[in-house]
C-alpha cells in the first residue's frame, strides 16, 4: 500500500523541527513536536544550538523502560536556556488534528494520531496529549512538574509506559536510529543508571537539522496520518492478511502502528514504469 | 508491599519447568508454561536434553519485536524430538487459574494472570491464552500452524506484539537475563536476521535446570499471582502514589505489570527484627 501512496502523502521532516544526535555508533534522528510542547522544544533547541549536549553521555539505560541522556549532575551551565519550563502535558484538542483509531484503549477514552505522533484524547474535557509509545522522547524532571528544562532527555525503549502519560512532557519521537538507543548495555545501578565505571557512551554532538549543511542531513519523509494511505496502514495492522496469520486481531493498540518513515530521496527517483 | 509478603506468597521455580540458556554475557532463565503448551514444552525439553541448542546462535534481533535463536537452516538433526508439534495457541479456560485485571484491554474481552504468566480469556467461548508481553518466549513456525517444533525460539523485546496472540505457541517467559537478549545488536538483514558476516552470538549451552547441579542453579522465586500481595502490586501499578506521579492512570495494561521475581535464597535469610 505504501507503493501506491501519492507523493503528497509523504511529509519531509522540517529541519527546524528535527534533531540529530551523533553517537559513536551513528546518528539518531528525532522529530520534534512543538505543537504539543512549544516551550520545552524551544528550550531544547536553545541548548542544542549552544552545543550543550556535546560531550555529555548516555546516563541511563533501564531495560524495558527508557534510555536517558544529558547532564546527570546538573553541573553544566544552561547558558541562555531556561532553568525550568512549565509542564506541557496536555493541549486543547481543538488545536491539533486528530485521526482516531476505532479500537478501545486501556488508558484513554480515545487514541489515534496527530501529525506524526501517537496521541490520546478526552472529548469530555477537550484535551489531547502525546502518548508514551516506543521511541517517544520526553523531558526528564524532578518531582516538581515544572522542573524539567530539556537538559535531560529520554526515549522509550520497551513496552509503552503509558502510566507516564500526562505526567511528563513529551517533545517528539525517534524516527531513525532507535536501535542505537535500544541496544545499549543496561545500567547496573538503580533505575538502570550507568555507574562511574561505565560504560561511557558519549554524545559526540547534538544539532538542529537546519544548522547542518544540506549535504550532511538525513533526508527523511514521514507518512501523513491524515491520508487514505495511512488508513490503509492502520487497517492492515488491525487485520493482518499475510498467510502466516490465522487469527487477525481485528484490533490494534496505538503503540503497535509504526508511522512509516522513508528516505526523502526516493521522492526524486521515479521508479521504472511510473 | 513485597516486604510484607508472606513466604508462601513466593513460589520457587520448578527446576523441571525451567531452562537456562548460557550466552557469552551470562545466563538467561526461562520459566516454562506446560499448562498452556504441554507438547511444545516437552519437545523443547527433549531438544535441550540432547544438547541440541549448544553451539547454535542468536539468529535474529529485530528492534522493537523479537530476539530469535536456534537452527535457522534447519540442518541440525532433531534426534528423538518431534519434527512438528500441533499448535497450542489456546486452552480451555476452565483448566487454568485466572486472576482478572479490572481494566479494559484493546485485544481481548478479559486479561489477567494465570500462575506466573499474563493471559487473556474469552468467557463466551471459555478459552484462555498466553499473551505476548515483553519477555514472553514462543516457538517459531512457518505458515503451517503445526510446523513449529521448538528448534527456533523467540523472546519479545519490544512493545507487546499482541497481534501474535492465538497465532503462535507461547511456551514461557524470561524471568532473569532479559537484558542479555534485549541489548543485542539489531540484525541488518530483513526482519532483523543476522547476516553471514555477523555478529555471531553463540548459545554456549541450554539446559533444563533439573539437570544442573544444585549449586550451579539460579535460585529464583516468583510471586504467586493468586495472592493478596499481588493484588496490591496490581493496584500500586494502576495508581502510582509516589510523589513524582501527578495523574495516576487508574488503569493498567496487562503487559505493564512485571510479575515480581526474587532470589529464592532470601527466603532462607531472615532479616533482623523478623
Amino acid at each position: 500500500m505504501l507503493a501506491a501512496a501519492k507523493p503528497s502523502d509523504w511529509q519531509p521532516l522540517d529541519p527546524e523541527k528535527t534533531l540529530y544526535m551523533q553517537l559513536p555508533a551513528g546518528r539518531v534522528v528525532i522529530q520534534l513536536a512543538p505543537q504539543f510542547a512549544p516551550r520545552a522544544v524551544a528550550n531544547i533547541k536553545t541548548l542544542v544550538r549552544a552545543h550543550y549536549f556535546d560531550g555529555l553521555a548516555i546516563e541511563r539505560v533501564q531495560d524495558n523502560f527508557v534510555t536517558q541522556w544529558g547532564d546527570i549532575d546538573h553541573q553544566k551551565s544552561l547558558g541562555a536556556a531556561e532553568h525550568s519550563v512549565p509542564a506541557e502535558f496536555i493541549v486543547s484538542s481543538t488545536e491539533v488534528p486528530f485521526t482516531a483509531l476505532p479500537d478501545p484503549d486501556t488508558y484513554a477514552p480515545e487514541v489515534g494520531f496527530s501529525g506524526s505522533f501517537p496521541v490520546a484524547r478526552d472529548p469530555k474535557i477537550e484535551r489531547a496529549w502525546l502518548v508514551h509509545c516506543y521511541g517517544m522522547v520526553g523531558v526528564g524532571r524532578d518531582d516538581d512538574v515544572d522542573s524539567g528544562n530539556g537538559s535531560e532527555l529520554y526515549a522509550v525503549i520497551g513496552q509503552a509506559p503509558r502510566q507516564l502519560d500526562r505526567n511528563i512532557t513529551l517533545v517528539g519521537r525517534v524516527v531513525q536510529g532507535m536501535d542505537l538507543l535500544a541496544a545499549l548495555p543496561r545500567g547496573k545501578a538503580a533505575l538502570g543508571f550507568y555507574t562511574k565505571n561505565g560504560p561511557r557512551i558519549p554524545i559526540e554532538s547534538m544539532r538542529v537539522a537546519a544548522d547542518v549543511p544540506q549535504a550532511q542531513r538525513t533526508p527523511l519523509s514521514v507518512l501523513r496520518t491524515d491520508t487514505r494511505t495511512f488508513q490503509d496502514v492502520i487497517e492492515s495492522r488491525r487485520n493482518r492478511r499475510d498467510p502466516w496469520y490465522k487469527v487477525p486481531a481485528g484490533r490494534i493498540d496505538v503503540c503497535n502502528i509504526p508511522i512509516p518513515v522513508r528516505s526523502a530521496l526516493k521522492e526524486a527517483q521515479p521508479r521504472p514504469g511510473q
